[in-house]
C-alpha cells in the first residue's frame, strides 16, 4: 500500500465533490465497496448504489473543505473536513470525519462518515 | 446514547492524558474494551492490557491537543488531535484521528487510532 496514493485519492475526492464530477467520484471506489454515511446507518453496497448516493449528495451545490492533515494508517485514510451546502436557500455546514479503507489497487472498499446532530452549523 | 456524554468522555481523555492521570484514563474504558493503536496493528484487549499500554504511552511528557470539533455519530465519537511528546530530548508531534465506540454506560468499548509515518512532524 502506498500512503501517497491514498492521500491523492482523498484530495481527488474532495475536489471532485465540489465540482459535482460524479463519474470521477465513483471511479475512486471498488465495485463491491460499501458506504456508511453517517456511521450507525445501514451501509450502501455496490457501485450502482454508491453512484445514486453521490448523485443525491451533490445536488445542493455541496463543497468539501479539508480541516486538517489526512491521517494514513495501514490501508486506511482518515480526514477531518467541513461540508457546506445550500438547503432551501439557507447555507448549512456540517463537520465530518471520513475514513476510507483501500484495496491493493488503491480503490476505496469501505467509506464511513462520522457526524451527527451536534455537528451541524448554521452558516 | 447521549452525545453530550460522549463528548465529555473525549474531553476527559484529552485532559487526563496530558496530566498523566492513568487511573482516570483507564476508568473511561469498559473492562472488555479493545485498543487498536495505530490502526492496522493487533488490537490490545482487556482493561489490564489497556492500563499497561497507557502507562507506556504517558511516559514521555505526552500531551494531546484537539484540532477540531468532536464528531458524534450513533455510538461513536471521532476527533482530530495532535500528540506532542519529548523523545530523547527532541520534541516530536503526530497528527492523529481517534474513534471511540461506546457502550450504553458511555464507557469506551473500542478505540482505534489513525496515524502513520506521514503524520510525524519534527516540533
Amino acid at each position: 500500500m502506498n500512503p501517497d496514493a491514498m492521500v491523492a485519492v482523498v484530495h481527488t475526492y474532495v475536489e471532485a465533490f465540489g465540482q459535482a464530477r460524479l463519474d470521477r467520484i465513483v471511479s475512486l471506489f471498488a465495485r463491491d465497496a460499501s458506504v456508511e454515511d453517517p456511521v450507525g446507518t445501514e451501509p450502501i453496497r455496490g457501485i450502482e448504489a454508491i453512484k445514486a448516493f453521490y448523485q443525491t449528495a451533490m445536488s445542493n451545490s455541496t463543497t468539501l473543505k479539508l480541516e486538517g492533515p489526512i491521517r494514513v494508517a495501514s490501508d486506511y485514510a482518515a480526514f477531518p473536513f467541513r461540508v457546506s451546502a445550500d438547503a432551501d436557500g439557507r447555507k448549512v455546514a456540517v463537520d465530518v470525519i471520513d475514513t476510507f479503507r483501500f484495496n491493493e489497487d488503491h480503490k476505496i472498499v469501505e467509506m464511513r462518515a462520522y457526524f451527527g446532530p451536534l455537528n451541524f452549523q448554521q452558516g
